[in-house]
């Protein structure tokens, strides 16, 4: 049977939601430039080989350090293993991918080669690392459906028009803060601190602050007839 | 950097429910036992090394070949990458793992050395293939509650008890079919064919026969808050 050794690599898909090229929020993605051939030029997700002492979290935890700060980066998943054997130049190398997510306020020190991107508006980028981010925010939308993995993108504490905003930022369209509420607090994935936001400039009645009401990945769909007994 | 090159296999989680073992349907997987050293008489998960020539799809789908019928897999999923450095003796060998469905009705020849064992009585399995088969059973049950997954573990038409028996099977706790059918019917997963079973040697009302609305995987709680526009 014809096979031969193989590299393996690790690559992170970094979101935040943040408004740091428009107004408006918007989904962007943690890419640094290529100084070097291949792809000289071109933008890549962090990321690169796995030692032989590390396992994949390891690897990606190590590699995204030199990056980002990674205390900053609220959740952390396998994605996908690319494997094309043409994907790239050279001896064969595997990509296991993951999703990392950074929360809305956070502003990570950035090395000068790396910079948050607009998924909608991406740069000229190297191999396959495009349809990984594309990969990246198919699994985000999904699990904001059916998880709550919407803490891994808010502040602490919001208000319900900061939600709504971080939701549509990173679903692509707009939602409704109304029925956002009503559908997460009636699943219990959001929680009413008790407590109102500071009024803004704009005057108006203080709006009330909301949390999640967990900070590990859960499933909020389990719908009832499916639920284990006791 | 430290880092080695590394030889990368592909290993299949494959389940039917059936009832093989006992009168009651249990989720079973497809195991085959090593006649070679190392871990000569252990239990394996399906699979190999990855090729020069294949991506990990088109290697499991030939691995899988050897074992079975691979038009019997109603569905293949890519799950977890297992990296840890010391999982199997030799040269550092990642494994990428993937979750294949098999409906209960097919009964796919089997060679010699393959078996399916109950996922609830496991028997003495090889290297860290134990675990694999916890994480594949983690999955499906998570994807039980929020996607359509179903139609690859059931007959194309069946009656509501067959249904309960295949949840329950795979679930590993017992379901209520009136609550299946009213949850599934509701979200759009499950569709009355307008037919009934033949009524069995026990008498009685002929059972209505529904069947899976896709044969494709969807996540089935998309709500409304977070449905895109249109």
């Amino acid at each position: 049977m014809p096979h031969t050794s193989t590299e393996h690599e690790v690559l992170a898909v970094v979101f935040q939601v943040g408004d740091a090229h428009s107004r408006k929020p918007a989904l962007n993605v943690l890419l640094w430039q290529r100084a070097l051939e291949p792809e000289r030029g071109k933008w890549s997700l962090p990321g690169g080989r796995l030692r032989a002492d590390e396992d994949l979290t390891s690897s990606v935890r190590r590699q995204l350090a030199e990056k980002v700060d990674v205390r900053e980066i609220a959740h952390l998943e396998q994605l996908a293993v690319f494997s094309d054997p043409g994907r790239a130049p050279g001896v064969r190398t595997i990509a296991s991918t993951f999703l990392g997510l950074v929360p809305s306020v956070a502003s990570p020190e950035l090395p000068p080669d790396t910079r948050w991107h607009p998924v909608s508006d991406l740069p000229e980028m190297a191999f396959d690392h495009r349809p990984m981010v594309e990969y990246a925010r198919t699994r985000l939308v999904a699990k904001l459906s059916y998880t709550n993995i919407g803490f891994a993108l808010t502040p602490k504490e919001f208000a319900l028009s900061t939600l709504r905003d971080i939701y549509g930022a990173a679903l692509g369209y707009q939602v409704d803060a109304t029925n956002l509420q009503r559908v997460l607090a009636r699943r219990g994935v959001i929680t009413p601190t008790g407590t109102t936001a500071h009024p803004g400039r704009s005057g108006g009645r203080p709006a009330a602050l909301y949390r999640f009401t967990d900070s590990q990945l859960r499933v909020t769909d389990e719908f009832a007839a499916l639920r284990p007994p006791g």
